[in-house]
């Protein structure tokens, strides 16, 4: 049963950019800031699509660039909600580049953020829950609850 | 029988992004100029998508602007490939805004865009043919191969 | 006799820029977006001196871009009133590139904007008339109104 | 005896950077992008100067955003090397911003970062070893150490 | 008689451009980097389209901010070059807004660049003498000599 | 003795910033209006920790450019404050730029900016007065004051 809450789909979000010389690093490829940039910005719509409040970032776990990104291709980043608690949820991401060239692509990045919702008085408020309906999206839930756990465990850094 | 063309799909672009500060003009909408740079953008992705080589805007047909856009909002800009010729092909864009806050959605513009593709001595140079599949496809070929030959028609401009 | 209205000349705006690195497409010439976002400003400019009141883009008649702008060239743009209506106006654009090394300078695009005025309540309100002085002039106007009589004709868009 | 290696001191950085209306996300505040970005670049200094050849980011650990930066305040990011192994490095950044009006400043994030060194060849090459010197050097190095065997033994993501 | 010098009309240049909220200084005026910058372009240009060769900026005299210029304002930088030695030249420039809602001007700045012509071994190399044929243009001409005796007489800065 | 004012050493900023290809000139070395516009910064951000008051460029001394800056280096500006009067202090900026491959420093520019302090209603308002307590400090204000002198026997330009 799926209960009441918003399905995955309806806030999942893909944004597509074309990287240009202005996105560079010196040794010229696509500066990892500004692939840093759209994920922030595409796990946020997400985030935002599903709670129709104001969110802010407040975690970003662990990462790795897999391959670099070229000035000329097209990086895509496609984010969805994976799980939700009382006034915060987990959005997960998946960058990946093509080369306009030849059409082929490749995966560069993946990440997990946590948002907190904010209510008009910008103090956490509550988030709707979400609804997992594929086997796909419900390993996704399960996995964010576990690192929701293992989030719990960790010693604070000083 | 559809032929042996590059499919619609193949080369069919979604590109979003949210509206920031720093694409808002002195009125506080997005400026004008920011909703034309990714409406030029998401065409010339799609052009190259489907011809795979180096391509160039040759025109930009008349576009109206039929509701504004807010800072805050996302807008998503689809393009595709409506009907291609010797060297050139025509790409239509349709611009759509999404209130984050509410879910609604609104159409911004369309437009459509002729590229010209060039080779290796940046000469025109032959164009894959598309194929349209389904019905709509079809429309939107015709439509364009009308627009071109109200074109071819036009008296150039001083 | 030229009637009342506020002269072509007291709206007519110049603007040029260097186009720098970050003004390029991937194949290292200005993105056409570049120069779609200066015609919108410097149209802009030109509707916003003539009405002194808050100005919206409506409209983008057909253009073509016939030659490519380089990094280093000067892009000046020129915008000028051709003729108001009630609540709107036409203003029309010409683009042109300089070379600094030898000094030539090339023909890039023209374009026909139209801009709707508005009130402090954001709805349409009164465009001062324009004056045509010279031959010049009074011919823009002409081609001006025959424009707008072909866009009343045209079918709208789905 | 502290070896022969190179001194954190050597590569350690600060950057500073006034936020600017250009920074904000649609609510105002700082975009969690740009700091992301500066995070990015500042690390990415720091590593280039222990190593003097072309670094690329290849792994970003969890990261928490404490508070919110405001339009206004300045961010200053401090990168330093916390410890090298035989072809990659861990640079440790912690982020600060200050209200110019007050005074005040506070802590924003914390963030490591992993940096592989590579050759002309663009395959990674060697980093020379870093020395730490203080208790607080030596205490961050195996804080470096405990993570990187930790990031050994987490299972691959799919 | 003139003699055969290039004229200072040959070079003059007029950059305006409009002030955006992505222009802003944190108290919401345009930030006084924006408008040094312009200043160094339109100089640049002028200093370049003059020698047809490469140039750099190697002084900027003193100049005072008159006026503030806030966002929606038009900037109007207007340079031309006031002298020209073996290898260097003087451009002067002036800015000025523009209220676009009130039609009302004024000056921002004024400022003298010297720039130095480099050759294709980025050497300084000769510049084409600068030609003033009205009595402004030799008034300026002196004014820039005079300028030039003090500079040589200044102690030079630690 | 000291006095009971802020101590230069309070309101001391230092700003790198990584050069990307974003901020080149077309011939490929670093825009001087970058180079201007993060001296601005800088100045302006020891200027405001020094009243903890609005404040705005007032005047830029002559300042030279000794040597060009390169897409990868890193730029650094130092800014302090040297002296203040009644409403008003001087700012004193050393930029410095640094080559990552090789480690080698070369100093690029040095600049004296004035500020002024405003109060809410954005009227020249008290300064609080520096003290300068190291002999550097001392020369430096002793400098600034003699450059003050000089400046009001200045002719007004026209």
């Amino acid at each position: 049963m799926v209960g009441h809450g918003v399905l995955v789909s309806d806030s999942h979000v893909s944004m597509s950019q074309l990287m240009l010389p202005s996105d560079a690093n010196p040794n010229g490829h696509v500066h990892g800031g500004t692939v840093l940039k759209l994920i922030d910005s595409a796990a946020g719509v997400a985030a935002k699509r599903h709670c129709r409040k104001k969110v802010v970032t407040a975690r970003l776990d662990e990462m790795s660039f897999l391959h670099p990104v070229l000035i000329g291709n097209v990086l895509t980043v496609k984010a969805s909600v994976n799980a939700t608690w009382r006034t915060s949820l987990e959005v997960g991401v998946r960058v990946e580049a093509e080369d306009l060239e030849t059409g082929a692509t490749w995966h560069v990045a993946s990440a997990y953020l946590v948002f907190v919702a904010l209510g008009d008085d910008d103090r956490p408020t509550a988030v709707p829950p979400v609804t997992a309906v594929s086997t796909e999206e419900q390993r996704r839930s399960d996995d964010a609850q576990r690192r929701r756990n293992a989030r719990k465990t960790e010693r604070p850094r000083a």
